[in-house]
């Protein structure tokens, strides 16, 4: 048994979901893949470090984050900071010959993320980006079956992010619209959520065509003001693809999507069979296989079980819900797993660096409407 | 090639309905299992008689049913007029040795249907009952499922068919509220069409336990009357049954069921499989196989297609919608087929006999409340 | 009432299910909107001319379709040979003053459908193109919904025209994989409903940026032939779009998807609400009202009932199944009202010769990779 | 800040969930609600015992439960044995003076948990039992429509909750289907939370007509062998209801419903609206209101959302899946609110007496085929 000395910077409602997936871990698969030990909480707010501290029962606190990257005393950096702070972090953790975990997106630009996979390379430690959806069990499913070959030759993948949550043109301008905060809008937001699961599932991306739209170029400065902000960057992405594996597609992203609360959904096509998936609906999965005789032929609608790598750790029986916090659990047992054990892991800072050097392909080609090859 | 001279008895929605239907067959299968001749039309009703046989086409009208039954240039009488009227057509139809074509309900009483059906046999004639239903290329696909024993034993049948189209309390009386006209309410007029798939798929039932509720017991005499008149009979209808196959079951149906449009929907569970069908989507059935490797099992979403009994007629290919009427068209063709070739069919009058015979057991149950025998 | 009598040019499943769809046009609208006659069937095949002329009753027939576009008997021409001959027989019939009902596509090139447009326009005749699915109910209800405002400002158009007809390598070649007999592959074959569609809810396409991509290059010469021979067209097209009302969104067509069926399936997002539609439960409509309390607001589904136009000429009440017969019912319904009536209609030339020329633009844009005007 | 210092009866599955429903209820709702001490855990297998003491952190551990019952430092008696100890354990806790929460069913028989139910109103204690499913956001939402009067009067509640774990006729038999240690069959382990549903939201039955069925009879005595031994209790229960409100309904359960994983499923029909929900898509909530326009009504697609009692402690935005656990974790605090702050809460053992009084009126009714009053 080992202990894993958490040193978490960022005391936010993502800091406490980590935090809580550690915990959660412990009681699912106890102490056998190591002991998370809460050392000690940074938060430029120093109040939100000592509820933090209180409530997650940290050892120590501070509003300094370069203090507790330095401690000998920590293990693992966990870093749930907002997203334009990622890298510096990382960066300084990395330095310090920490492990470090990292909620997604490692950064907010290409050339920090491509920085930091070489840094973390050349460490040699464990670099993990928070990419939950790769550790949900029906990605994980869905990947089996595509790299199986079981759907045959895969000829296309259609996806889509769409959430609502911008809609109402009078929420005031906040960091997400800031490029220099977020890098971009609801293409590093929620569509990078979708990269990862299409890198995930169907390996790398060849080249994107793309398009973007601000739908709301304006926003208020705040919640009762009348003067306004500009919003620099897209609440749609739009793009098609081409894959490394010979197949196509199209991926579009939007937060300004009026109905579609959590819509990350997709369709892969293969010359065999196919899958539908939509995370609205998160514990099934639709497959359909040409082999099956015509009469009885359709998706067949598959809930999650414990044949899918993941779910046994929460059910013992098929189609009982799971949720977000499931694969915050799960990826925190990746994690651990890696620490303690030295079992191999997707999402280090490669995979990140992949996704956010697909992004900038992405913008580029939104900018002069052609074919861009991603690197 | 032979000439089939129909004699329609009532000109409203549903004689159209049927004379339509009887055209269309004649387009998609053509003139080899006879052709429809439009003879004659008949109802109470001057102007509508007219009108009918202007639209249709029929060479004669005639206010009074009686010189239609008994016209020697009839070979069928297609009896459309209000349920209360089947009784005595039909009756007179047989007497005159005419093949019978019958709307459902066969009656509006178990007595009646059981003399219609037994003066049927005798006359040897062709006694066809209009339950459209059983003619539904999905249910034509689920009895096989069924019947092949791919669903290995069958465990249990639930069913139900509910509409609102009664909802509004402001709706005046009608004929359907009447039991001397109607025989009873939601479990004859909805119910029974659920007996039907029933009796088509699982077979006899052989004992029932029941309950019924008139949610509205009163209603306008008139549109805009203020004056009330009873309502006789049940809005909704629940029993439990046991089958002659050793299944068990629920079945109900509700005329004031919020929400519901066309919701003949039901579920069968056998050993090895099940089933789950709705009206609503007509064009689609539901089947799970328990041998499916389990990491791929789930309700395979089949759309109808050339492989189902009947869907071929309409289209090439499977998925595209099919609709009511083309059930009705598969009536005509399955009833001109048995006037013309001799090919079997199974919506005879004992057939019709058998579901208001199980409609008496169940009204007689739900009057005290205990398991009844049908039959 | 007036006769209206009928010329059809081609006998095959296509000009069988005109003629049915007229005779019920005539069943359920009565002769105040005009009576067929189906006057003369002319196909290049005699026996298939004959065994037309048998069934759907026409009165003469011949083998020279120049015969009957002349024949002063014929007041309408309808075309529904294969799609490379709309061009000229439309071409001689309007030359002969006569009205003209063609299936789609109007022709196969945008530089004939020019031509055909500009002709019709001139001799002021009655120019119709079978584009059915803007007659489905669905699609006039979303329509509705769009331009009324009731939707708000429209952001996005996501639409998919999805097959798996022709997956099987071992189809052999047909005249749909040769493009100077049908012009291009999956978006003419399917691309072509959803642009309809799209056109008549959404407007104009300004630009479009394409790319297609041929998944089974070479398929059998014949049924058992182990020759191959070319595919010159695309199985799978897809496009990125801006309209001219400001919205943006993509388009994409598969002949090859495998377990897609029949998924004309589209999503229109506008900032007070959206819908979504899927042609395989063609019956229902999903709507989202922003302005729904936020406890209870969800896609409702609506089943498609008398409030929506169309769909009260086949059922009483809503939720009951319509199909794709009904469509070209209303497509005969409304030729019909136009030529006794002079009633407005959508689908004329030049709505034929605007798809058209979507395409062309659609397919220079495949080729080049860039965005590319539509005109 | 209170401390609830913990004394859990059990060291399984169930035991582990209550704890780590504990933990994160700490993480979510933080101290102010009591912060729970995990003081000892007894279990009759010291292996368990120690494995639950190291992973979930209790101080002791203990092989004796009256040894905890009547520990000086225990605040809350935490029962997860099997159903059969419930009441035992149980009635020492209270005779004890200790707050009781304990895992449904309270007992397996009516006299036992009407005897417990008295003792902890005469106690004067927290007695809490773990009906989890009345703290799904989406029955909260539920019964507030029903109780509100947003769906009129109501009509009809027919439910459903199937499983096929035990449809495998080859599995042995086990403690479920033994009366002395189960009560019942299907109807006490699944009917039970569908009765406990109905309870919440609809309130009382007032009398029942059931039925059961035993599918698989006999069972292999364990995994390998060729004896059987006797299933004692039904695998299929049926029944009709009555209830105090004036509604009927039918509710039923099974645990060999092939293709059924956690189907527990019912409709609501009141006179102005409707509500339709499953629990294998748990953040969805299907909801009709009779007061939407005509064209543009049908049920909505509610998924779950912070205006939802209890979402808002998971997520900050709706449509993102919640789980089995999380009810669980409302579970925990409901209970740590009562504890704490004595806010007021449902299940509690007179409630838990309810569902057992009804259980009991139904195996009566079954055995005797007979409407029988509840109590």
């Amino acid at each position: 048994m080992k202990e894993i000395r958490i040193g978490l910077v960022g005391a936010g409602w993502m800091g406490k979901a980590h935090s809580s997936a550690m915990l959660d871990e412990q009681m699912l698969f106890g102490p056998d893949f190591g002991v998370p030990v809460f050392e000690m909480v940074a938060d430029a707010n120093e109040e939100s470090a000592k509820i933090a501290q209180h409530k997650i029962g940290f050892k120590r606190m501070t509003t300094d984050w370069h203090t507790l990257v330095s401690d000998p005393d920590i293990d693992l950096v966990d870093i749930a900071t907002p997203n334009a702070f990622h890298y510096e972090v990382a960066k300084a953790a990395l330095e310090n010959g920490k492990n470090v975990y990292c909620e997604k997106p490692l950064s907010i630009s290409e050339a920090e993320s491509k920085e930091l996979a070489a840094l973390a390379a050349k460490k040699n430690v464990i670099n993990y980006v928070g990419f939950n959806n790769t550790m949900n069990p029906a990605n994980a499913y869905v990947r089996d079956l595509v790299q199986s070959g079981k759907l045959g030759k895969i000829m296309r993948f259609v996806g889509r992010y769409d959430q609502d949550q911008l809609l109402d043109e009078n929420l005031p301008i906040t960091w997400r619209h800031i490029n220099k905060l977020a890098g971009c809008g609801a293409l590093g937001d929620l569509g990078s959520h979708l990269l990862s699961v299409s890198q995930f599932i169907m390996g790398d991306i060849s080249a994107v065509n793309a398009m973007k739209e601000t739908i709301f170029p304006k926003r208020p400065k705040g919640r009762d003001s009348k003067e306004m902000a500009d919003v620099e960057n897209e609440d749609i992405i739009s793009l098609m693809t081409r894959y490394a594996n010979g197949a196509i597609g199209t991926i579009s992203a939007s937060r300004v999507a009026t109905g579609r609360k959590n819509y990350l959904a997709y369709e892969i096509q293969g010359t065999k069979g196919s899958v539908v998936y939509d995370l609205e609906t998160m514990g099934e999965v639709q497959v359909y296989f040409q082999s099956d005789d015509e009469a009885d032929r359709g998706f067949r609608r598959v809930f999650l079980n414990p044949k899918h790598k993941g779910y046994s750790a929460f059910q013992p029986a098929g189609g009982i819900s799971i949720a977000y916090n499931d694969m915050k659990i799960l990826e925190a047992h990746e994690l651990f797993s890696a620490l303690t054990q030295g079992t191999p892991y997707a999402c280090n800072f490669e995979f990140g660096y992949k996704i956010d050097r697909t992004i900038a392909a992405i913008l580029k080609s939104a900018d002069n409407g052609v074919w861009t090859p991603v690197e």
